[in-house]
């Protein structure tokens, strides 16, 4: 089942009349794969229609189809088959063995959306009984639950092609709340986003979900996300990817005549901070635990651990020749774009020319078009400062270690941070009450905060946050990583006073979903 | 104690040097109470800073010692005696019955956010406990907790001078969450803010918390309220009042260098549907308790029932007659200032004077300066739909009836509307197919939903929702009264791999607040 280069509207493949393109094959530059067939504004028009037609219904479903239906997409997803893996590998330029491991995640996560649904906690069930004979005046019967939001649009991240696109997070999350999802395709995989979206809609069709339940639009320039975003149907926005990008929906969204909800999850430098007494182990595991961790996947996580600050003194120095043995024997992997790959050298060529930077080390260059060095860069903590623009992502392999003196200004340097993804501390119980003295600062800078370990590798979990305050993400109050993330979708409603016939399952008296219901104030278990 | 025309920052009395004020007696016209002294935007900075100052000490209360704080300020707004309740009669026109409600309103809310704290359950404590030997990779140990998003400025309300304003349901959900809070005084009832605000600020000093927790500022114009949402150390802003006054501060929030959230409490017309089964029953008694719902506190509440769908024909028409004698019975109540009752007055000409509008009933004018007539009209549906204008907020006691013929018009008709923050019902076991046609499509429109009774009169609980979609308030996943409401003012933040004697108590293994907990996915009660 080849990919057509055809949107999917509400079931159809359909081609749209606005220009095509080609993806390109990044370890080599040359174009790859059908012509991809633009949508004009009013062809993504179908496609929010359908959505909308579509809302009624599928809010209306039970927690039982909704979840057949996505484990369903999970099923489908992974009857596609090696066809999959190899689109991917050839659209992105990520090795096998990582595809593989994103399309695992992939459906994993539609799998947990579907246990979610099927436990309905997220439903909020709260019931405050009525007190007739309150004084001075009787308390009515209120019922509260959880309600989807509408129609949502979501944007394909370029460096997840499975786990943060067409099937990804933001597109489970929305469908387990309940919400219809309109997918605008990443440019750089659109083979591979056709491939996922044929298998939603097989997976909808297969488990009766009205048609319009999911479409897949690809446009060139930015006109379709503004249009997608700008679309009255539309009722919320899942974007992974640039600052720039992020904001531009941010803003087209809040000048709709009904502002809505946009999650934008955007960019983060994901502070590690060594103490000193990490410096008292094994110096060559932390330096090849951090060149690993910042050279994995090219560079392109968004938890990167784009800084790490290291203690001045002779133990930082031998863990800063031991990161420097590790870069020398990093070579380059292939990153998403060569548009990606141009923006890497233009931000290192800024960070080696930068003043009191110095570069650490530089590995060889991968033996693809677009596989750069894996660079570190060193400074000190007082130019750092100086500097904003050290501050700034780097989108790929390159890291800078900043040496600090004392514990009060490396403080100081962290509570001057923008908002982060992750903030990680490496130290020994030696290093415990500096620790304490930088968990409150790490905690109003980071959604995230770890010991040991290194920021990559975002488990899919209920504790997960995978988010921050601006500018990692455009709302720190959520996440979008984790089970959590179904709240994003959601928005409560009080039910006063209406008779037994008319209350929805959730808040009826019998509890048919043996729901987690909060009553009178209390939480109780089914 | 009588009010000074301070303003209070970081529990100091501070005169301010930009102008001064006086608040008016919407009886009569005539200033009332001190000269209040307006501050600068420099003077504004000491109580943001002030607050900035105090959020991690603040922050890091425990349940016990925070929820102490807030029955504190309970008991301090009551020792004020019935100097407060005169005051704010004085400064808003409203009865002495409504302003002792309101204050055990006040104090009741303060004391069930102080039950919300010591539970602990808006805490959202999740854990996922390590699996070092999962394949192909273990898990790491996260947890997850809620922690408060920072320093919050909350508006004072013109219609709620006690508890939507300075130790009203923003103020006193954002202290709970573990926010320093800055009030914005309204300007038609400083003296009664100005009480408020020592009241507070005794209870902190009572209580030991930092002095820095709660500021009261006053100015003139816009440009404090502008000044006090960009103020860098301001974290998140509660708003009730107008559409204009609260789009003007999400605007200003949103052009933030850190954009933040805006809960803004705006406008609604809260339509009511009466159904034809509930035209068969007691015509005069549902006519009064239409017309006292509209009527009470001058019409000047979000929730009054601006418009009333009514079927056409016979029945509908002895129910109009019923409404124009209770109409006529009727006397004006004395509004909150002379501007609201301006506009008012032109928002109600503006109806007598529109195409295909009529007017069923006015009735008496009150004693004082600003108590206008109340006045009900009415329309056809087709008239209604045809013009926009119709459907907006008249603040006050007039309403608008809209005839009926069919419920699949006035399906349509409903499902246009802009976002409500109360829809109702009225019928009888004869309507509930009616009614299944129109739930969804209120349940779209509106955060509330009433079956009988009237929507004013909102039920500080666990399950009620006053909220609603835009533009009832900016942000409609959320509420501002009930304890819910917390949820506005905090983030999630995940601890992975934290050694035990860094991880923050409620999600230490030992659990020692005795907290509700999510453990792998499932919640265990304490």
């Amino acid at each position: 089942m080849t990919a057509t280069g055809q949107a999917i509207i509400a079931g159809v493949p359909t081609s749209g009349t606005a220009g095509v393109f080609r993806a390109v094959d990044p370890s080599t530059g040359e174009p790859i794969g059908p012509q991809v067939s633009a949508l004009t504004t009013a062809e993504l028009g179908a496609a929010t229609a359908a959505a909308a037609a579509a809302f009624p219904a599928y809010r209306a479903t039970s927690p039982q189809d909704r979840a057949g239906f996505l484990d369903a997409i999970a099923e489908q997803i992974e009857a596609v088959g090696d066809e999959l893996v190899e689109t991917a590998m050839a659209e992105s330029g990520l090795p096998a063995v990582r595809v593989q491991g994103e399309r695992a995640r992939t459906c994993g996560q539609l799998r947990a959306f579907a246990r979610v649904v099927r436990q309905g906690d997220h439903l909020g069930v709260r019931v405050d009984p009525a007190l007739p004979r309150r004084e001075p005046l009787p308390r009515p019967d209120l019922r509260m639950r959880q309600v989807p939001i509408g129609p949502v649009a979501v944007f394909g991240a370029s460096n997840f092609p499975l786990a943060f696109s067409t099937a990804g997070g933001d597109t489970a999350s929305a469908l387990a709340a309940g919400c219809p999802v309109v997918v605008k395709g990443h440019n750089a995989h659109p083979a591979t986003a056709e491939l996922v979206g044929r298998a939603i809609a097989r997976a909808a069709e297969q488990t009766g979900m009205p048609a319009g339940v999911f479409s897949l639009v690809f446009g060139t320039g930015n006109e379709i996300g503004t249009a997608l975003v700008t679309d009255p149907a539309i009722q919320g926005v899942g974007f992974t990817g640039s600052r720039g990008g992020g904001l531009a929906l941010v803003e087209a969204a809040a000048r709709r005549p009904q502002p809505i909800p946009v999650y934008a999850e955007m960019s983060s430098v994901n502070p590690v901070v060594v103490l000193p007494g990490a410096l008292g182990g094994d110096l060559a595991a932390l330096a090849t635990g951090y060149v690993t961790s910042l050279t994995n996947g090219a560079g392109q996580f968004c938890t990167n651990p784009g800084l790490l600050f290291l203690p001045t003194g002779a133990l930082g120095d031998r863990f800063l020749d031991a990161v420097g043995a590790a870069v020398r024997a990093s070579a380059g992997q292939t990153m998403l774009t060569p548009q990606i790959r141009a923006h890497f050298d233009e931000r290192a060529a800024y960070l080696a020319g930068a003043p009191a930077v110095t570069v650490v080390a530089t590995g060889s260059p991968g033996d693809s078009a677009n596989a750069p060095a894996p660079t570190v860069f060193a400074t000190g903590l007082a130019d750092f400062v100086a500097q904003e623009e050290l501050a700034e992502e780097v989108f790929g392999a390159a890291g800078l270690v900043i040496r600090y003196a004392d514990i009060g200004s490396l403080a100081r340097a962290l509570s001057g941070l923008e908002g982060q993804l992750t903030a990680t501390i490496h130290g020994t119980d030696a290093d415990l009450d500096s620790a304490r003295t930088l968990l409150p600062v790490l905690e109003t800078r980071a959604g995230r905060i770890l010991w040991g370990g290194w920021p990559t590798g975002v488990e899919v979990s209920e504790a997960m946050v995978h988010g921050g305050p601006y500018p990692a993400t455009s709302d720190p109050r959520t996440t979008s990583v984790g089970t959590l993330a179904i709240e994003r979708w959601q928005r409560p409603v009080c039910y006063q006073d209406l008779p037994a016939q008319l209350l929805p399952e959730p808040v009826r008296d019998d509890n048919p979903w043996r729901l987690v219901r909060r009553v009178d104030g209390t939480l109780q278990l089914p």
